[in-house]
């Protein structure tokens, strides 16, 4: 039996996950009872999400217990079976854990992938991942875009918002990113179609709400949220009447104590609907947004940039590249060729 | 022509409203042109939402203009009249102002009432005007509520606030209110119909969030939230996966700057919803709820009370007392026997 590599959750962490709350623990493989699989996992899905499964705190998914993986999203190739749905050799995804092997029987989120169906395997981590999926539902759904309205995003250079400026530009929106950093905003544009880049660093409230106001001047239809405090906030102030806002992450916060937000009032001024997202509320409906999120990207209209960086020993620093804001795209590990 | 007291905005308020930003003036009425009637005003409806359109900023309704009576939902008889379709001595409703006479032309919110309907001419202030029908829609339509779901309502003492309680035991929910002082939350129990009061004075955040998960020990399903800060905080906490929260007003602030809300993350944690409740959007639906809320008034299950304040002069301490809470029920004020 192989040896499996985990990287594991001993601490719960306080504010920004710090190597001692992990260890890298080597052990062996477990053998396989009937109907179960082990999966040798290639890539690694690093999400902002997962940091709030580290907290003792009930959620739409349980908190990662002390001692198990860090859970993640994870693809690879199927190494040993004892279920006949999932065949040596095949790729699968899933939701797993940052390990060299994870067991698997099916059921859940776990899925046989057709690696001839996208340019890239990782394509299954990222755009028409868990990451595609929630851009397209959380924009498609809880958004409800129309064709003319006026869609802002924040965190628009993220894994996320890079997806949903291009799905909302299918949809024949306008869109407004919001960025860190001349670079990034610079890649908004040229990289995914955004009509207008906003860097809110160096930026205050109202410099933002001004920055969104002179962006948006006909106000603001739907905003996508991914990053909270302050831009929250100054998206607020440019909502239309009956604007949506979907919460789709806090990303500013997740390492500190919740920010505040002053303008909810603006939701009443407005007549206006603040929701948040849950990808795991979609799962029967996958099947509808995974065909056409696999035609974007084959014809080229749905661009994703990943950043892979390689090796499980470096999970906790690539891991935390998406709270730096250095990451170019979805971040991904690498822990197996 | 009979002189016209009219009670004027003759500077914007900062903070609670003194009486230095208002003005008793007397005036003639005018004369009237074809189509138009003179209204003459026999109850004033008094309403925290007045308090927003004193203020110079946009929103659903323009900003009253400095030097105009103070808008405000009236119900009066016809005095005079150049339109046949308002004939005189008939009582009519409309969105005027605090003044002994508007001048009407029919439109808008302009109706005819039925004074035969109702058991008291000034339910069409309370239970089914203005106040009842935003009970009824933003309770129903933005909230959502199924029978058997749990329903917190803030403000539960206030004149939405009881009703919104009373509308949702009618649909098989089980409800708690919010109040401030014993007194407030026995009324909820004995008079408005709630399984529970909690009273918030006194009471830190943490000590509320605590009450209402005693109160509700299987969660929120809607919140209906007339306050907010530190209230809506604790009742976000206290949100079911798909929750809703009804922002229909946020009294707490009406007069202060905007408070902090810290826990819009649970939004997506529970991937609820909160959505902002303006009742102009609902207009055309009006016919629907009328006849619906006279009917539960006519039988009996719609209590409202109304506190009823004398005296065109006494305008300002009768609204003032919505931000006191010293009024019980529904603030009218009377001017014209």
């Amino acid at each position: 039996m192989p040896t499996n590599r985990r990287f594991l959750l001993i601490r719960r962490p306080h504010g920004t996950p710090v190597p001692e709350d992990f260890q890298l623990e080597t052990s062996e493989t477990p053998a396989l009872e009937e109907g179960q699989f082990l999966l040798r996992n290639h890539y690694v899905s690093l999400d902002p999400a997962m940091r709030g499964w580290m907290d003792d705190r009930p959620s739409y998914l349980p908190p990662i217990s002390l001692g198990d993986p860090v859970r993640a999203s994870t693809i690879g190739r199927i190494a040993e079976s004892r279920n006949p749905d999932f065949p040596v050799g095949a790729w699968a995804s899933g939701l797993n854990g940052i390990e060299e092997y994870s067991l698997g029987q099916g059921g859940g989120f776990t899925r046989l992938v057709d690696e001839t169906a996208v340019p890239k395997i990782t394509n299954y981590l990222s755009s028409i991942g868990a990451i595609g999926l929630t851009a397209y539902f959380a924009l498609l759904e809880v958004g409800q875009p129309k064709a003319g309205e006026t869609v802002l995003v924040s965190g628009a250079a993220g894994a996320v918002g890079s997806l949903v400026g291009q799905i909302a530009k299918l949809k024949g929106c306008r869109t407004i990113g919001i960025a860190g950093g001349a670079e990034k905003c610079a890649r908004l544009i040229s990289d995914y179609g955004y009509d207008a880049a906003i860097d809110y660093r160096g930026k205050s409230g109202d410099d933002l709400a001004q920055a969104i106001r002179e962006a948006a001047p006909n106000g603001v239809d739907v905003h996508f949220e991914n990053v909270g405090g302050e831009i929250l906030d100054a998206a607020l102030l440019a909502l239309n009447p009956r604007g949506r806002v979907v919460l789709c992450g806090l990303i500013s916060q997740y390492n500190t104590a919740p920010k505040p937000t002053y303008n909810v009032w603006q939701l009443i001024v407005q007549g206006a609907r603040m929701e948040g997202f849950i990808l795991t509320h979609y799962v029967h409906r996958f099947g509808e947004a995974v065909p056409q999120l696999a035609e974007w990207v084959r014809a080229g209209k749905l661009r994703m940039d990943e950043h892979i960086d390689e090796g499980i020993e470096n999970a906790l620093p690539a891991f935390l590249r998406l709270f730096e804001g250095t990451n170019q795209g979805k971040m991904i590990l690498k822990i197996a060729e």
